[in-house]
C-alpha cells in the first residue's frame, strides 16, 4: 500500500537508529553476568512497543528472564496474529574474532554488524516498526499481539509456564515469527519446517586428581583420551549416528519431497568457499540441503579438559567435559532422544572412568502446514514485495517454542524470516542486511492484510 | 657423622622456615604473568647459596629465565660434584581444587603442602642445607658446584646453550640431582632411569568461523569431532600407540630385567584406591610398573574447542586444540618421535579440516649405570641413613637435561630423589614430607663423602 511505503520512506532513518540502540544492550541470556542488561533490554522493548502504539504493554517476570507482552485489539471479531520474537542474544565470544565490538553496531557494505542483529533483535523489531506503520496510517487489518521473550538462546525454560498461565491473554489464530533466514533477496524463501534440539553436557572422570603424566602416564585411563574415543564412536564411517534407536522415529521423506527440497538453488562451490573448507562432511546418501534440513545431526559444541593455558603442563587430567547437541527432525521426541543419548553414553564408558550426563535443554521439531491460510498469506506477502513466489525450504535451526505453541495454545506457526544463512548467527561478526531489515518491515503489513482477507 | 647430626638438629627449624619462604614465591615458568616472581625466586636462591657459604654465586641471565650458579672449590685435585635442581614450578591450576593456597605453604600431618614443595624446591634446597652443614662443620669432602635453573617445567630451552658456553666453569665428575621419588621411607629406592619426553600441540581447523550448529550442523566437519576421532585413533584396542615407527627403537628388556623391576613392592589395590579408580588402564602385556617405567606412552595433557563457558551455545566451532605429550624410553630419540607424530597426525587428518602441529619441547630418555662410582656412593649413602639397601627402579617422569649433561658435559647423572609418587606433583595439593626433607639433608653429605672416598 502506498501509505505504508510513504510512511516507511519518511521514517526509515529512525527505524534503523532505534534498532542500533537496541543492539547496544548486551542482553546475553546464557551468562548471569549480563542479567542486568537483559532486564534493561526488556524495558527498552516495552517502551518501543508503547511508542509504536501497543496497549497493555508489560514486562512480565518469570523464574528466569522476563517476557515482554503488548497488544492491539481493534475488533474482537477479527482474526488475531500473535507475533513472537526474542530480545536475548548468544554470548559474543570468541571476542578476539570480531572486527568491531559485538555491542557497538557498525554499518558496513550494507550490513549491520552486531550480536543479535539478525538473531533476533533485527528481525523481531521489524514487526514493531511494521505495526507502527499500520497503526500510524490507521490501516491495521486484524488484532495483533506481541510476545517477546528473553530466554530463547538458553532453551525458553520459562515460556511454557507463561503460556499455560496466560492462555486467555494469548488467544490468537496463528503465531508469526521472523527468526529464520531466506535463501537470498533474489531467491526469497519461507521455512516450512525446523529441526528440534537436545542439548547435553557430559563429564568424564578418571583419577580423583590431576596427575603427573610421567609418573602415572600409561597406567591410568586419561579422561580426555576416553572422552575422545567415546565422541569418536558416536558417528560411524558413513557419519550415521550410532546411538541405538536414534533414527527409529525419523520421518523419511518421499523421493518427490526430496526432489522438491533439492530443487532449491544451492551452489556447493560457493558454499565451500564461504566456509573456507576444501571438502564438505556429512551423512552418506544425503545432499547438503537434506543434511541441514531433514536429517538429524549430532555436534560437539564445546570440549575441554586438562591444561589449556599458555605453554605446556605435563598433566594427566582428572576430568574432561563436552557440550554435545543433537538436531532432531519429525517425529523424534527430544526427551526420548536425550534419554537415549544418556543411556548410550553411560553404556559405552569403560570401567576405568566415571561418566555424568546432564540434559541442558531441548525442543521438538516442527513442520508448517503449507496449505494453511497463514502460510498462504505469508506466501502472498512475500510475492507482493519481492515480486516472485517464495521457495519453501526446511530450516536447520531450532525454535523449540514452535512446538510449544501448538501444544499449549493449539496454534500453528508461520516462519517468515528475512535473514541469510551467511549472517554469522551465533558466530563472531553477526550481521543483518539493512535491505533485509527494510524489506521485512515492508512485507509484514501485507501478511496481516492477506491473513485478514483470507480468514474471511 | 655426629657433627652433621648435631648441626642439623640444632638448625632444623630454620632449615624448614627457609624452605617455606622459598615456597611462597610463585615462580611459575610456563606463565609469563609470573616472570617477575621467577626472577625474584632466582635472587632468593642466590642469597641462600651465599649464606650457606658458596663462592662466585651468580644469577646468570638466559634468553628465558635465569640460572643460579654457585660453587665451593676446596682443592682442584679432589673430585667435583655438580648439583642440579630447578627453582621454577608448574602452574597451580585448577586452583579451586587446592585445600590451601598453592603459594601459602601449610604443614599438615607431617607434610608441607605447596606448589613446588617436592618438585623441586624442597628437593634442591636439601642440597643447599646439606652443603651448609658440611661447610659450617668444616667437613666438605670434595668440590661442589650448584646449577639451579628456572625453566625445567617448560623444557629447559636455554640450559643447553648455558652448558655449551660454560663448559669450563661446569667441569665436574658427576651430576647429582634430587628431583625424583623413592618408593617410601620404609622402602628407599634410587632411580636407575628416566623416560624421555616429546610434547606437542595440535590445532584442527574446520570452517573459517564459528557456525550455527543448526544451520550448518551435519554438513560441515566439526573440528572437535574430528580431533576426537584423530586422538581416539592414536591408541589401538590393546592401548598400543598406532604411530608408524613409534616402537622401532624401543629397548626391550630381558625377562630377567623385567622380573627384577616387578620385584619392587607394589600394591595394586592401594594404588587404585589412592587414585580413586575402579580399573587401571594401559598397554596390554605389561604390568603397571612396566607401563610407567620401561614403556613409552602418549597422553592428552589438555584439549579445548568451541563454547566452554556457562550454559549452552549451539555453535559448530571453527577450531579445536590439544596438547599431547609422549613419554619415551631408551633408545627413542625425541626429535625423531616428534617428527613421526607430526607426520602421522597430518596424515590421518581428513580433507575436510586443516591441521597444524607444533613441537613444544622434549628430551631423551636416560639410564643410569649402576656400576659407576657415583651410583655406588648414592647406594651407600642411602644405606647409611636408612639402614637398608635402596631398591633400583625406573622412574616414569622425565628430566630431559640428564641426557643433555651427558651430551654437552660428558657427565653421568645420579638421581637421588626423596619424594613420593603420591606427592601430587603437577597436581593440586602438591606436598613433600617434612621427614623426607630432613632425611635428604641427612643423606646428601654421605653421598659426597663416599663419592670422594670411592674416587680415590
Amino acid at each position: 500500500m502506498q501509505v505504508w511505503k510513504d510512511y516507511q520512506a519518511e521514517h526509515k532513518d529512525r527505524f534503523l537508529d532505534e534498532l542500533l540502540e537496541l543492539l547496544r544492550i548486551p542482553s546475553v541470556s546464557a551468562d548471569s553476568r549480563f542479567n542486568g542488561d537483559v532486564q534493561k533490554c526488556a524495558e527498552a522493548v516495552k517502551q518501543r512497543l508503547q511508542e509504536a502504539g501497543a496497549d497493555k504493554v508489560e514486562v512480565c517476570p518469570t523464574a528466569g528472564h522476563p517476557i515482554v507482552y503488548g497488544e492491539k485489539i481493534i475488533d474482537p471479531a477479527l482474526p488475531t496474529v500473535l507475533v513472537y520474537g526474542h530480545y536475548d542474544v548468544q554470548p559474543a565470544d570468541p571476542l578476539e574474532l570480531w572486527h568491531s565490538g559485538p555491542f557497538e553496531p557498525v554499518i558496513k557494505d550494507g550490513n549491520i554488524y552486531a550480536r543479535g542483529s539478525a538473531d533476533d533483535k533485527g528481525q523481531f523489531y521489524m514487526h514493531v516498526k511494521a505495526f507502527e506503520t499500520m497503526n500510524r496510517t490507521n490501516t491495521i487489518p486484524c488484532n495483533i499481539k506481541f510476545m517477546i521473550e528473553g530466554e530463547e538462546e538458553v532453551g525458553s525454560a520459562n515460556l511454557g509456564i507463561f503460556l499455560k498461565e496466560n492462555k486467555e491473554r494469548l488467544k490468537a489464530d496463528v503465531v508469526l515469527i521472523s527468526d529464520t533466514s531466506m535463501i537470498s533477496l533474489e531467491n526469497p524463501s519461507i521455512d516450512t519446517g525446523l529441526r528440534g534440539l537436545a542439548y547435553m553436557e557430559v563429564e568424564v572422570t578418571g583419577p580423583n586428581r590431576d596427575l603427573h603424566s610421567g609418573v602415572y602416564g600409561g597406567a591410568v585411563a586419561n579422561p580426555a583420551t576416553i572422552l575422545a574415543k567415546m565422541i569418536a564412536s558416536l558417528h560411524d564411517e558413513n557419519n550415521h549416528i550410532t546411538i541405538p534407536g536414534f533414527y527409529d522415529n525419523v520421518q523419511e521423506l518421499s523421493a518427490e519431497e526430496r526432489a522438491d527440497l533439492n530443487a532449491a538453488p544451492f551452489d556447493e562451490a560457493e558454499y565451500k568457499n564461504d566456509l573456507g573448507v576444501d571438502e564438505l562432511w556429512g551423512e552418506k546418501g544425503y545432499s547438503t540441503i537434506e543434511r541441514t534440513g531433514i536429517r538429524p545431526t549430532l555436534e560437539v559444541n564445546g570440549i575441554w579438559g586438562g591444561y589449556i593455558g599458555e605453554g605446556s603442563k605435563t598433566v594427566l587430567p582428572s576430568k574432561a567435559f563436552a557440550k554435545i547437541s543433537m538436531r532432531l527432525v519429525p517425529n523424534q521426541d527430544w526427551h526420548e532422544i536425550s534419554d537415549l543419548f544418556a543411556k548410550h553414553f553411560e553404556a559405552i564408558a569403560p570401567k576405568s572412568v566415571q561418566v555424568k550426563v546432564t540434559k541442558h535443554h531441548g525442543g521438538s521439531p516442527y513442520v508448517t502446514p503449507v496449505d494453511s491460510i497463514a502460510f498462504k498469506a505469508a506466501h502472498k506477502a512475500v510475492h507482493a514485495t519481492f515480486g516472485k513466489d517464495p521457495i519453501p525450504v526446511r530450516g536447520g535451526g531450532s525454535i523449540p517454542i514452535v512446538a510449544l505453541f501448538e501444544k499449549e495454545l493449539g496454534l500453528k506457526t508461520v516462519l517468515m524470516g528475512f535473514g541469510l544463512d551467511s549472517d554469522n548467527l551465533h558466530s563472531p561478526n553477526e550481521k543483518y542486511g539493512v535491505a533485509n531489515y527494510y524489506k521485512g518491515i515492508e512485507t509484514i503489513p501485507y501478511f496481516h492484510q492477506f491473513f485478514a482477507e483470507l480468514s474471511k
